[in-house]
Parts: C-alpha cells; structure tokens; sequence
C-alpha cells in the first residue's frame, strides 16, 4: 500500500527557502507569481493490507520523525 | 489561482536521504515499512485566471528553474 505524506509549513511561519526561490523566478521575469512556499513529500509503502491500520502507523511515524509539529503541518493521502 | 508541483526523483535514481529516513524508521520499531523515498513540495500562488497559461507558466518555471530533468521528474496540480 503506497501512501504520500505532504509536509508544510504552518501558515505563519516564515518560509525563507520559499522566498529565495519565489524572488528568483520573478528577477527571471515570471510576472503572474504571487506567492510560493516549499514543503516536502514523501513517498512510503507500507506492508499493510489494512488502510487504516497503515494510515495510524504513518501518523505515528509523522509525530515521531517526519514531521517538526511546532512549526509544520503534514497531510497523508492513499496514492 | 493556487497550484502544486511535486518533485521527485526518477525511479532508478539513488535516494540516499530516504534511505536515511527509511532505516531511521525502521530501527525505531516501523516493521511495515518497505519503501520510502523523499521529494519536494511546492505550493504556488498566481495571478491568473485562465488555468492553461497558468499550468503553461509552471511547466516553464519547472523546467527552468525547480526540476533538475536529468534526475527528477514533476506533476503539476490544481489546489
């Protein structure tokens, strides 16, 4: 069972790497972009038949590695 | 207009950061877990209405600038 995990920053904090990259496109003359923020993903595959079994392990391995929950926010999707 | 772009790498390319993860996990007791591979997430914001120039505008902005193609590969969604 393949499961993606979207890691983000929460909505007020400051997301330098974001800016850099968002003030590049724009000296490189993308005009229509107003605002970008990175995050991370992660692909897993889980040997797991039962999905909600699989998705509480990856919300366990989310609170306890992948994701910083004071400043990130992480979403789990079935791929 | 709000879009994401996952960023990958190709199949065959060598990821030795979700290794890391992926071994990390597993000696922290995760036994279900066969895979694991690490991307990026980008979450854009544009100042577009017409969504085919938009997704046009990031396929560019992917390609020069966001996704090295030699090794990585990207999906560009609507959010």
């Amino acid at each position: 069972m393949k499961f993606a995990v979207i890691i983000t920053l929460k909505k007020d904090v400051l997301d330098p790497q974001g800016k850099v990259i968002e003030q590049t496109l724009q000296s490189m003359g993308v005009n229509s972009l107003k605002n970008l923020r990175q995050g991370k993903y992660i692909e897993l595959e889980l040997n797991e038949t039962d999905e909600k079994k699989a998705h509480n392990s990856i919300e366990d391995m989310c609170k306890k590695l992948l994701v910083n929950l004071i400043i990130e926010e992480y979403k789990i999707k079935k791929i």
